[in-house]
Parts: C-alpha cells; sequence; structure tokens
C-alpha cells in the first residue's frame, strides 16, 4: 500500500504543495513523488503548524540546514529566543529546532511555531524532564505515559519533527557508559534521561516499548520522527563504536517499521567523528538505515577547538554532503561554552550553508555549480553588484567593503589587482 | 655532494637549531636532516634575520601556518600592519609573509622583520611593480636587473623565504587568458605582472632566464624559494587545468635545479579547488614536483562566499593536511573584499590552525591526538581548566562562559547537562 495511503495527512499536503516544491527543487514530482515513497526523502510539515511552508529532506533535494535555537535555565528570555529564530530564518535556515528547557514550554513553543513558517522541530523528552529537574528531581523517574502525552499535545499543537531517541538499547546504553569503554560516555541529554531510566529500573528503552503509540499520534498530524543518536560520539575517539553502531542498527529497523505504518523518518548521525572516518560513518549510517535522510550534528572533526565549532563542523558537514547527508544541524561558535546568541546563530547557520554549498559542488549539483559560475563570472568583470547577486551571504559584501563599496577595485590590492593588470 | 655542504649558512643554522627542533618537532635529528638532504623538507632561517627562530616545514613535522599582512595603496598604517603581525603571532601562526605594495617598503619590511622571530616571507616582485605603478606607468615595463637587485637587498636584509613566479612559462600564460579558456584567467598578482611582461615583448618569463643569479642570491643567506604559481586557479571550475598543471611541471624542474645547487625550495599551491578534487591535485603535485614541502593558499573549496573564505579555505585546508600539505597560507574573512584588519588575522590563523588539526587527526600525528584526548577526557570530568589547556585558543573559553566561568555547568544546558545526568 502507497505511503500516501498510510498517511492521509501527507497525501493532502502533497496535493497543495508537491508542484510548488518540484519547482523549488527543481526536480520533477514524479521524482519527489518516488523518493517519498521508498522513504528516502520526507516532506516536514505539519497541517496544524499555522502559515507552515513545508520542505522536503533527502536525495537528491537540496542540502537542508537547522538552527537550533531555545532557552536554558540559565539563559531565559523569550524576546531573545525569537531574535535568534528571525535571525536564522533571515541567514537562510531550512528549519528551526526549539531545544529550550526553562519557563513554559508550551507557551515559548507557541510562540515560535507562529514565528516560523519553516518546520519547526523540538525533542519532547525535555519538555517531560525539565518538570522533575525544576523540581529538584531525577528526571529518570518519569513515567513513560507523561512522554506519550508530550508528544500527543506537541504534534497537536503543530510540530513538524521530533526527535526521539527509541533507539538506544539496555544493552547499548551499558556498552557506552563502562569502565574503559568511551572516553566522553552519552553526550546526548535525551540519551542520558533514557541511560539512567533504564539503569534504575532494569528495564528497556519506554520508547521502544510504546513505539506503536508513538507511531499513531505521528501519522495523524504527518509528524516526522527524527530518530535520535542518544549515544552519538562526544568525542573523536569515541566515533564508530559499538554502542553506537549498536543504536543505528536499531534505528533502522524502528524507521523500516514507522515508515510501513505511515509515518515518515529521518535518522540522526553525529556528532564528533575525525575526518578520515566521516564518510565512512556516513555510507555505514545509509546502508544500515536503507537511505533514510540523514540528519547529522556537525561532524565536528575538531574536539579541541571550542570557540570554532560551527568551522570544525562546516569540515566535517562539507565532507558529508560529499557522502550523503541530506540534513546538517548547525553547530555555532558557542557550542560547548554557552548559550549561542543571535550573532552565533548567524554564524552556525552561515557555516552550514558553506558545507553544503561546498559538498554540493563535489557532487555536481547543477544549482551549487550555476552559484559558483556566477560569482567567478563577475569577479572576472570586478562586477561588484554581480558578485552580490551571487554571494551566499551579499550584506556581508558592503559590510566589509565600507568606504570603498562602489569602487572598482578593492582595498586589499587598490590598484595592485591581479584582474585589472591580467587584462590586455 | 651533501645538501649541508652546498649551502654553508643552512650548515650553520643546522648546528645552532638542529637539537631544539628535534625536541620541538618530537622527531628525532637523523630523521630531520635526511628530510632535508632530499629536500622533502626546508629549515626557514636566513641568518641575517635578527632574533630570528628558525622552523622546519614538510613531511612529517608539523603542518605550518602562514599569515599574509601587508599594506595596501588604500590602507596604508605601519603601526597597524605591526599590530596584525602581534596578532598573528599570538593567534599562533608559524611564519608571516608581508606582501606590501605601499610607502616605503624597505622600512616596512625591516620593521616586521625586528618585530618578527619567526620567518617572514615576501615577493620581491611587489616592490619592483610599486614603483611603476605609483609612477602611472605599466609595471610589466620592468627591467629583470630590478628583480635581482631587489632579491638580493631583501635576501641581505634578511627575509627568510621569497615567493619568486619563475615557473609561468609563456605558453602557458597565454593558455590562462586565451579566449574561452579560464573563467578567472590569472589571479596571481605577480602571475598577471609576468603574464603582461612576455607579451609585451614576446619573450620567455625572465626569472627563468635569470634563474641562475637567483639561486646565488638565495644560497649565500639560506632564502628559501616559495615557487609561486603564477598560474593558480581564481575560480573552483578552474582549478587543474592545462596552464596549472604545465606551471607545477616547471615548478618540478626548477626545484630539483635550485636543490642541486644548495637553495632549498617549497612548491606553492593553489587557490579555488572544489573539494572533491583536492586530494587529487595535492597527490599530483607533490608526484610533479618530487615531494618537495607545499604551501597552499586554501584550498578555497566555495568561490560563493566572500566575507566567510578562512571557512572555505579550512575545509580544503584539513583535506589538504590529509593529502599531504606541509604548509598552509591562511584566508582571512576579508579576502577577496578588503585589506585584513586584526580581527581577520585572528580569524584566519584560527581557522588554518583549525584545519591542520583535523587533518593531522586523520593522519594519526601523535601530537594532534594527544590535543584532543586531553580535550575529552577534560570535558568528561567538567574539568574547565584542563580542556582549556587543550584548546586551541584557551583565551576564547572565558571570553565566551562570561559570567558563569568557573561554575561547573555552562549556560548551555545549565543542570540540564548530559555528562553529569549521565553519571552514576
Amino acid at each position: 500500500m502507497s505511503l500516501f495511503l498510510r498517511n492521509n495527512a501527507l497525501q493532502k499536503l502533497c496535493e497543495t504543495h508537491l508542484s510548488s516544491l518540484s519547482r523549488e527543487e527543481e526536480l520533477p514530482e514524479s521524482l519527489l513523488r518516488a523518493a517519498l515513497e521508498q522513504g528516502s526523502m520526507v516532506l516536514l510539515g505539519n497541517p496544524a503548524h499555522p502559515r507552515l511552508e513545508p520542505i522536503v529532506v533527502g536525495q537528491p533535494a537540496r542540502v537542508k540546514i537547522n538552527a537550533n535555537i531555545g532557552n536554558s535555565a540559565m539563559r531565559n528570555s523569550l524576546p531573545c529566543e525569537l531574535r535568534k529564530l528571525e535571525t536564522a530564518l533571515a541567514a537562510g535556515t531550512d528549519t528551526i529546532m526549539d531545544l529550550s528547557t526553562a519557563g513554559n514550554l508550551t507557551a515559548i513553543r507557541r510562540a515560535m511555531l507562529d514565528a516560523c513558517p519553516s518546520p519547526l522541530g523540538t525533542v519532547p523528552l525535555y519538555a517531560v524532564a525539565q518538570k522533575y529537574i525544576d523540581a529538584g528531581k531525577d528526571p529518570a523517574l518519569f513515567d513513560p505515559r507523561e512522554l506519550l502525552d508530550e508528544v500527543a499535545a506537541q504534534a497537536e499543537q503543530g510540530v513538524d519533527f521530533m526527535t526521539l531517541h527509541c533507539g538506544i538499547t539496555e544493552r547499548a546504553a551499558r556498552w557506552a557508559t563502562e569502565e574503559k569503554g568511551r572516553v566522553m560516555g552519552i553526550v546526548s541529554r535525551g540519551g542520558a534521561i533514557l541511560a539512567r531510566w533504564m539503569r534504575t529500573r532494569r528495564r528497556e528503552n519506554p520508547l521502544l516499548e510504546h513505539y506503536d503509540e508513538l507511531i499513531g499520534i505521528a501519522r495523524r498530524y504527518n509528524v516526522t520522527f527524527s530518530l535520535g543518536d542518544a549515544l552519538r560520539p562526544g568525542a573523536g575517539a569515541d566515533a564508530g563504536d559499538a554502542a553506537q553502531i549498536e543504536e543505528v542498527i536499531v534505528l533502522g529497523r524502528l524507521a523500516r517499521q514507522a515508515f510501513n505504518e505511515g509515518v515518515q523518518c529521518m535518522i540522526e548521525g553525529p556528532g564528533h567523528v575525525p575526518m578520515h572516518e566521516v564518510a565512512g560513518q556516513i555510507q555505514g549510517i545509509k546502508k544500515l538505515t536503507r537511505g533514510a535522510p540523514l540528519y547529522v550534528l556537525g561532524p565536528l572533526v575538531v574536539d579541541s577547538c571550542p570557540g570554532y565549532d560551527h568551522l570544525a563542523g562546516a569540515i566535517g558537514g562539507a565532507i558529508g554532503v560529499q557522502a550523503g547527508v541530506d540534513f546538517l544541524c548547525y553547530l555555532t561558535p558557542a557550542e560547548h561554552l554557552t548559550l549561542p546568541d543571535a550573532q552565533d546563530v548567524k554564524a552556525g547557520v552561515m557555516a552550514s550553508r558553506i558545507a553544503a554549498q561546498a559538498g554540493e559542488i563535489a557532487l555536481g549539483r547543477p544549482r551549487a555549480l550555476r552559484r559558483e559560475a556566477a560569482m567567478a563570472g563577475a569577479r572576472k568583470n570586478l562586477d561588484w553588484t554581480g558578485m552580490k547577486c551571487a554571494a551566499l551571504d551579499p550584506n556581508m559584501m558592503d559590510d566589509r567593503r565600507g568606504e570603498h563599496a562602489g569602487e572598482e577595485v578593492c582595498a586589499m590590492c587598490g590598484d595592485f589587482c591581479a584582474v585589472k593588470m591580467a587584462r590586455p
């Protein structure tokens, strides 16, 4: 039975949006349909999200960028988060994730959904855990029923995709935390809570047990599962270990199950990975998850550059895109140090867009090559207007040229300009 | 005959510095000697450079970073350039190149040599061309004798390495500028001037004709030739074309000749190169130049991100280091737009250091792996002092953590911290 028959919400979205998505992606509708039908592409969009503009994620669509925003107990200001949301959208992000963990999360999410026409994602477990942490209790005391209720409430509210850490098993969590195992153990917040939950109760991951119920909720609203990598490596040295791979195998099976029951799925990927292992990781994950859209955090190819993680992430992201990554979650200069501010958000989005552009050039994607050709052609003619049209960040150009914007040459060389001197 | 017998200045430098270089590089003296002897490593150091601390460049030494500074006719302030020099050294650059093209270049160079214990490089042709440009004349009118005098004067002054565009031939220059040839033509300033010179006179590159004289001057002061890539691609679309490869072949032959006559040589490399072509370029250049140390500008894997070229360069640089690059010339956020300021200089040096670290991790270099292990170990323990010790930019950490520096958790998660929650 066709996916579109299994998922009515998706079918309706396609009726409304597929032709415009086809134009945007420069791909025929029939190709988008076929890719959605085989699960190598997802259409992110919950009909309950007001003024939503859905997008598709997955080969061979344009690589998409996500920006994580949201408060913490130590930096909690809704106006500030909404400014970050606007900044991320203006910088060219394709989606937003609200990772808020403090204050009235329902109200924050409402405000973000209303302000964001792009798909919005969340990690529902955060809302459940927050109640326990705020009360000074162990978040691992949560009852699975609370999580199911939260997922249902957020789906109804209009959330388009949700990170669910369904794939972390009791034994993989044990492997990740055992003595002489990993250097960094578990660095996913959802993963850490679930590992505690399983260890305390000596029971299997409750999301596994309630997976059918999650599928039922998600299908109703076309919420796309972003199957979370609770055991993603938190240090390059931990990349590709048994705990990580066990989780990927489980995620692949869960994705297939959800898909067969009408729910679209993406797979979340690492994380800290040395650059010579990035392509292997991507290929391995794609294989084990049968080509489901892959959504990575980085990958971050250097552990030791806090303050510059957007840059280390762009290196891994570019290599990842060349190897088949579909969706890049940004890293900002604030990663590992503090909550990002608006400037960090812009830096993170731009770094991810550059990584995507580098990877898409390598893949020979026509749109990426057209942009490069337009820039080179304009440069050859010292045509600054043309360069601005081709630039990933047009505003940056006038800002940097300052008083010399409008002149033929730039302040780096003045008339000592190779392009001028090379003219006949 | 041993290189050390052919080059007395080098022999003396080795007597004084090889043991400390051996400790710094964590490589035995015998290995350094053997690498220098076969030309796969160079020791940068002119005995006339006051308070010089020489370095080695080449496999398997630590990858080095160069920062280009220097004024232009549109931004000409010596105090500003000296501030950039200090900033670059503080950020961890290994060498400086003075690319000034305005004002009293001899005095500027003197001030930089005095302020810079690290090796300093120049492009002597700039000083020759400047006189013509300042006088409103075509720089291609220069007489080769002027260039030889300039090289001799700068060698005497203490310059440690010099870019000389000896490898651009008449026919390769023609290929690079012919109709329906390259998108961007020639983007090297030295290359553009030499191409004009050859075209006007219908004669071969004058540096080729006077190569023996250049060798004689360089040997006396152990000036290392940085054999310039006058035909480096200025757009990804131009990478690896016949003009570029012809020049590389000539550079390889010239490097061998100079080396046989006692002059150390590095080869300069691209430039704009799409990421899937970077490794191939590096391997090809290394082969055609018999493993001479390779000094690249980027490579820049995206044309269309002015304002972020340090980032696009870090992607190519990381891949390049993994493929065998020895020396990274930084790109700053100002590239293609304006003269870099001190903040750009720091951003450029850090981006190159991160690229080098990423590549050296991939190569399994022990020092790079130790840094990563130290960072991961400190993170696991939320040991912020340990993280600071391991960080490529320690100052960035306190700056970003701000009021929360000194606390156990960071403002990103507060107590909603995976590392804390994952503890038993």
